[in-house]
């Protein structure tokens, strides 16, 4: 226990739970990472794909990024509203399921589970991946780094929330600050060289242009750059992790994280157009990550430039931290509902959903070791899930306002939400389908069903088990004892003893095998002497002496079925198998006895039925 | 089971015992193997130490080989009086326990034993590497197929007995009848040319002298000789075999083996000297063996030769197999005596003692994956052990005739064998020690150690159960029952009902979580309800009910803290713990479900104690 409580903390009561949430400034760093750090990808990627345009094609990043943040606007009311509407955490999985249906809850559950995984395996492959371009020779280290990472995000999620705030804190401010500062000042010396600034560190020169503008390649950058936006919904689904009043504290949480985000995408998006910035092919030798090179051609290459890289590194590695806060959370409600097991939704020690984090924790390194820790190869499942989450859940507050009426203009933000991501999944659907897409779009109908075969269990044994009638006190009689015996000692003697303590009825078996007795007929002078005689003596009746022979050396099936012919013959009678075992001083001591205790109580849980109760007398060994 | 049947056979009853008894034509190839294919390597690594000193050296493997089977003539005579006097079995370990203490036993059963797994390792590791000489190209699959030839063996061996020496018979009696012929046509061939035959296929040409002869040398030549003399004790061991007559049986077969081996032995030795046949250097490319030079000037290299390598192959492979039918029955005597788990006396469905194949299986397969499956690396861990167990069974012997009295001549020949075995186990003890035979002495003692300790263990339980006092009638009260409910269902009203009828003192404990309980005082509306209420109505006790509370959100802690302390405060009664559960139908449904039950009867179990009784009453899902 006291490695136990060096690695995760000692162990929280349950009264204490209050005190572990957390107010908006803690709450950025936890629920805001993924948001935040999808700034140091998303612009990229619109960028990437603009590259054919050569310099025309900056001048497209402005109102595209606009779009986005439009968008993004819509969805910020969207789910601020949702946060109102669902004080206690409203996921897609609740708005969908409560509004649209089970069906469709179960479908944002599923693609919502799948991204969160995929976020956690992609922010950690994204942040080593990134730290092997700076460190060239960890290369061959790639799948040993990401599970490393992936350790010591587990253990320091396993500590708790709040003191996950404390560790991520810091990463994430210094992140946010260097990228502020590098836009403020961008911005500054752009206004004061008249719109014309000159770079301190001169920007690779843009390639000619290889294509046409098109309609098509807008939408897909369109696409590419949101990207951006996964992650949004963190805060509306852990509204239940603020600090009083929660709701408040949520809503400020949110708006904060979303005024930071626009600031960082319109900063990047616009000192991109004025210093003549585009993507540069990735794995090409001549590659250099936007930020980068913005970063130099700002502030130059010293040791801000180092600060602001590393703690972009850093954020990136971290941000795959949003998904082990809200998957465990988003389990919960869906065991809740009894669409997953029960284990979901215990609290371990520390107050956590431990559950969804061993199941996180297994699900994304599984990814990361089978798609070799390589972020190229995950980003194409990625997204999808988050889409159609966003799509469901602002559908579902359509009906929401729609139920409530006197609510169109609501209403209208909402639908306008829910075409723009319906489309956009869509669009990302298509585009990437081939690449990988397909295995999302494979998994989630795989987990929907896995998800209503759970659910119908569950139904079936709340069924089976209820209760309406009070406890019935007719027909109560004592069981039939069965003892199985090989020899006469201190064992079968307490076993005996509590047979009748508890019982008239007793039926003590013996196997008659060449191989136990060697001396055929010691067990009828033993019975005589030490059983029938003394209980004769005492006025007592005597037990029946079952002998059963066993041609092929077997102990425990002829038990077996003779408990169960038992069974068959006495009617409406418990059968009660006495079985004593010898506890061992040391685990290793149970080598050196056969487990044929063991073995018949899991052969009398399988092959019994209701009337057959196994009773374990264990003998410890002093 | 189906499957079982066809890889192993159907399951014997015990009555077909003795109908799996074997007769000598069939014993010879199961404990004969071992001893008759050292014929193949005996000769050759004599005369490989013999290389020095030329052709003089060939001169002096006749007297060597005299005197090896001097020696094993008298070992012939001596094991042939031990299966007299120990006509149901009388390895090393019974007649050196029996008549030197049990010391002496376990010093012959530890040596026997590792001497057991590396005749089985070595057997297959030279049979393998033989093979690899004929088709270098499977060099690099050397441990590959060595662990393909154990699988193989462990196959047939488990079949049983019978069918173990009808896959053997064929390839023994090739070789014994190839190497025979090969000796008879040598030896006519050699009388008609008046003791000068010219070869079919000349030998390679002797080395020049390089060293002069000495006392050390042909100790040392006389020593690796010797390695032909293991697995003779084989017979004696395995007595219980034989069909009845047993003895008879027996000494026949132990008879026609040492006969065999003799022929070989002195043929081999004959031929080469008058052929002028000695060995080549190992690891040169000129390396050819003794038996395929000699098979070749005999008979010349058409198909007979070619017969004769290839037996000589199968039978090096084979000649594993004595470990198979040795190791259990040793292991089965040492634990009949209670030095070994008991689990080694239990016959399996084909009558074998499975354990014992189950750890020479295991222990020879890590002792080829540790020495990569090479002879070299193995054999100088080898032999000792049967040496040892030699000296120690004939000093045995020497005590039985002396005690026995009147028995002189028989005691002068056991006693030439312990001093001549004695000394060979002491040089070949020196002679191997640096190269790996200091792992065989340091096995030992630790064996021995282990053996003692599982001795005390047994002991001890026997002491500690042991009974000799008839059942008491004194005291017999009913227990007092406690049973956990988390809610009223059927199954604790199942539970409650069978704790009525067992007890009229009751128990029930419930949990009070926030975890658990969402309404608070649910579990005090339906106590009254459900049980209270209809008990009172029945005009029977009302179980007590226990309200526990747990800050930690922990449930197995509290109920078993309660159960520990009820024990502490009812003096001598016992308490029977009643553990409902829930037995779903398919096994992964259990996923589904928390496994308190059986975590609580595991806690019961190992925290518990004499007077605390674990109850399970199984619940099954229709």
């Amino acid at each position: 226990m006291q490695i136990l409580d060096l690695l995760f903390g000692k162990p929280l009561p349950t009264s204490e739970e209050r005190a572990e949430h957390i107010g908006p400034a803690a709450g950025i760093p936890i629920f805001g990472l993924d948001a935040l750090s999808s700034a140091a990808y998303g612009p990229e990627a619109a960028l990437t794909l603009l590259i054919p345009l050569g310099l025309a094609g900056i001048h497209y990043i402005v109102p595209i990024t606009a779009a986005i943040l439009g968008l993004l606007v819509i969805l910020y009311f969207s789910y601020s509203q949702t946060i109102e509407a669902y004080p206690h955490g409203g996921g897609s999985f609740t708005v969908a399921g409560e509004n649209l249906g089970y069906r469709a809850g179960l479908l944002a559950a599923a693609a919502l589970m799948i991204d969160y995984v995929l976020t956690a395996a992609v922010g950690i492959s994204a942040g080593v991946g990134a730290l092997i371009s700076a460190v060239p020779s960890l290369q061959p280290h790639t799948l040993g780094l990401c599970l490393g990472v992936l350790a010591l995000l587990t253990l320091v999620n396993m500590r708790g929330v709040r003191e996950t705030g404390g560790v991520f804190l810091i990463p994430t401010y210094l992140f946010l600050a260097t990228l502020l500062i590098v836009i403020g000042v961008g911005i500054v010396r752009a206004v004061l060289a008249g719109g014309h600034p000159s770079p301190v560190v001169t920007p690779p020169h843009l390639p000619p242009v290889a294509a046409a503008v098109s309609a098509w390649l807008l939408l897909k950058v369109f696409s590419s750059g949101c990207t951006a936006m996964t992650g949004v919904e963190a805060v509306s689904n852990g509204v239940m992790a603020f600090r009083d009043p929660t709701t408040k504290n949520a809503r400020r949480a949110l708006t904060i994280i979303i005024a930071l985000l626009i600031v960082l995408l319109a900063g990047i998006a616009t000192l991109c157009r004025i210093y003549h910035i585009g993507a540069t092919q990735p794995d090409s030798p001549q590659y250099r990550s936007v930020l980068s090179q913005l970063t130099a051609a700002v502030m130059g290459q010293g040791w801000f430039y180092y600060l602001t890289i590393g703690s972009i590194l850093l954020v990136l590695a971290l941000s795959a931290n949003t998904a082990f806060a809200d998957f465990p959370r988003l389990t919960r409600a869906i065991a809740l509902r009894g669409y997953l097991p029960h284990v979901f939704t215990f609290r371990g020690r520390r107050l956590l959903y431990s559950w969804g984090i061993y199941v996180l924790v297994g699900l994304t390194a599984a990814l990361l070791i089978l798609f070799g820790g390589v972020t190229d190869r995950l980003i194409p499942l990625y997204a999808i899930g988050a889409f159609l989450a966003f799509t469901l859940s602002q559908t579902g507050m359509v009906v929401h306002w729609k139920r409530k009426g006197g609510h169109r203009a609501r209403m209208m933000v909402n639908g306008l939400g829910a075409v723009a991501t319906g489309i956009t999944t869509i669009v990302v659907l298509a585009t990437k389908f081939v690449a990988g897409a397909w295995v999302t779009a494979l998994l989630i109908p795989l987990m929907i069903v896995l998800m209503v075969a759970v659910h119908r269990h569950y139904q079936h044994v709340a069924w089976e088990t209820a209760c309406h009638d009070p406890l019935s006190t007719a027909n109560i009689h004592p069981p039939l004892v069965i003892i199985p015996m090989d020899r006469w000692s201190r064992i079968s003697a307490k076993a005996i003893r509590f047979a009748m303590s508890i019982s008239p009825d007793l039926q003590i078996i013996h196997i008659d095998s060449p191989d136990i007795d060697h001396g055929k007929d010691e067990i009828a002078l033993l019975w005589d002497e030490k059983i029938a005689a003394p209980l004769r003596a005492a006025g007592r009746p005597e037990p029946q002496l079952v002998r059963l022979q066993s041609p092929y050396r077997l102990i425990l099936a002829p038990i077996l079925d003779y408990v169960l012919a038992a069974e068959q013959s006495h009617g409406d009678r418990h059968i009660a198998v006495l079985v004593p075992e010898l506890v061992v001083r040391h685990w290793w001591e149970n080598l050196l006895h056969n487990q044929r205790s063991s073995l018949l109580k899991l052969m009398l849980l399988v092959r019994g039925n209701q009337r057959i109760v196994v009773i374990n007398i264990p003998w410890y060994q002093n």
